[in-house]
């Protein structure tokens, strides 16, 4: 079977970029079967790789390759790194762009990428994408052992991520971590959280607060929203709290914005 | 042969979702050739959807199956459809999305997809597209039968849709149905009905109205036009009236949008 | 082995042109692998095409088909080319979109597109990347041979390109000649004759002047900037010097825009 390799980078889709990385990979590993899983994180935003690459691994089959390419610090010491996580390997800079995934999957194993015969002959300063990540994919596609590539990698980076917290019996405090195309304001408040203080409180309504006003329940859909302008709540496809207007741009018309705190109430 | 999918969604490419759905698919059936038409369908819009899928389905191989996502009934009960029609096979929510090719091919058979073993696992309210219609096309690409997705679905939902009319002998009524990349306003006046108009007539000269002027005569190709400023006609790829200016962006110079009247006058 | 296609063009991705392309290659050459370089040329934008195209083709193996429209004359007597030139193929209007890759690798051969049991049955005027290049390029992986296509083409057209001078023994004088998806500024200044001005004048201290400032010195990678605001130079993926703001946007904060000069000193 053609091995799979996906792709998460900040590269866009003007530039030409993601398609030399994918010409690189095909020039070593001509049966790999390339997916593109979004190359338009926000340049430099490594925060919003951990949410892209945590929420979409583990759609693709065991022993796809990850590569990973949120990278401001290319061409200094960071390190370069390929890991083996739940049956998936991930390859990126070590800044702390797989902080979500292996906090997931635990027990990753990582080497450092050194060893020259498996970067292209030339590495720039400035393109280790094309450079030293795309060949990396491509010679595990084609076999390569981990261990080949380096030595072990220890203290993986980690960066602090915004979590959830329920400083009161009925209440969750969160925050927006991501806004979608569509101007849905994803939150980190998870369905478990929500459900388990239902459950604990003995009570099935819930208030949201966020930036711009309340939101009274949680919506089973989007299309169960009355009209196509009031913000409404619903659990999304990442399994966390979202606000959301029907048929039209939440954050847009709300000016909802990453980092905005929202709260839950139970009652 | 490895079978074709092809992928007309509103998801756009900033959100991983498009790339998420290519996992789903490739985990089920890993041979699949997996080919975006466009993710970028304005959010919501059935018609925009209508008019591509129409539009660009012929292009393909048949046995062909055409994953279309525009949904904003998404967790409704909005039946999901598996079609099949002249030898393409089509998958989507039952929203009207598939008009104009059922139109064109007559005959289309559908079943309502309902056997949850041909849908993930766990099936959120607002991601169909990951849940229920990438896995239908990978089972169908698999060569499940498409009486095996679920009961035949009577009365599959149609949308009115803007038709060019011939209101007198020497004049067209149309609008402008698409706006492309290159600003060229794209009507639904068929290349057809102008020759036919002109057949009747005996004349062949044309004079076309749209909101911003008139222009005369219809040019055989874009590079035809003397300036690159005043607007000129054509039949574009679609064997449709355009409107466009040379080099330049029809669109935006003019203030075109999709539904403003084209009038075409032969005498 | 799969034969590899790659896609050049100005079509977007919002329409689903680029889509539709690849039905016709696969309806034709059903086990080719497509690859996108980018669809996001500027509309007509033929220099930017090649600056693309010569920057990119080296990166994919030899025998690789590089589909290239950027096409502002199409349905014109333009000439459809069909080329080989370094052990790959490319295929496009004759307009200049191979400047550059052809000068790189001398001796390209090249034949126009006549055939016509090698287009679509109906030829638009308005759609050749669909109707002409892509089924010439499907053929060609199917192994047509580039005779079959039609007959030699003589004066292949070559646009002028801006090229860095020395009209100084200290000095180099070049321009912008592409903005990147992170606003850095490629110019057109090689490091091979930054290097060689360096060893004539035994120096190695180097000034950076722009339209909006001047740089002191050439930096090893983005990171060693020493702020997110100071304007900085560097050698960038393809070999030449960038002007950059570190995890910043030098083209927006600075106004740089392709075609402003650049000069750099030696001392």
């Amino acid at each position: 079977m053609a091995p799979i390799i996906t792709m998460t980078t900040d590269f866009g889709l003007t530039d030409p970029f993601a398609g030399v990385m994918k010409g690189v990979i095909l020039s070593i590993a001509p049966n790999a079967t390339i997916v593109d899983i979004t190359h338009e994180i926000n340049p430099q935003d490594i925060q919003q790789g951990v949410y892209v690459i945590a929420n979409s691994y583990g759609y693709f089959p065991k022993g796809t390759i990850h590569v990973c390419v949120v990278d401001p610090g290319v061409g200094t010491e960071r390190r370069p790194l390929i890991c083996e996580a739940g049956g998936h390997y991930f390859i990126g800079p070590d800044n702390g762009l797989f902080t979500e995934t292996f906090r997931r999957e635990k027990n990753a194993v990582a080497r450092v990428i050194t060893d020259r015969n498996k970067m292209l002959q030339n590495v720039s300063a400035t393109f280790h994408g094309r450079d030293v990540f795309a060949p990396a994919a491509a010679h595990l596609a084609n076999g390569a052992a981990l261990e080949s590539f380096g030595p072990a990698a220890e203290d993986i980076k980690a960066i602090d991520l915004p979590w959830e917290t329920r400083p009161a019996p009925d209440l969750i405090i969160g925050e927006v971590i991501y806004i979608d195309r569509f101007g849905n304001a994803v939150t980190n408040i998870s369905r478990s959280i929500v459900e388990k203080t239902a459950r604990d409180m003995e009570k099935n309504e819930f208030g949201v607060d966020f930036s711009a006003g309340t939101i009274d329940g949680i919506l089973p859909n989007y299309s169960s929203a009355e009209d196509e302008e009031s913000p409404c709540a619903v659990f999304g496809s990442w399994d966390t709290l979202e606000i959301f207007v029907k048929n039209n741009d939440a954050a847009f018309i709300y000016g909802i914005e990453t980092g905005d705190e929202v709260r839950i109430r139970v009652f």
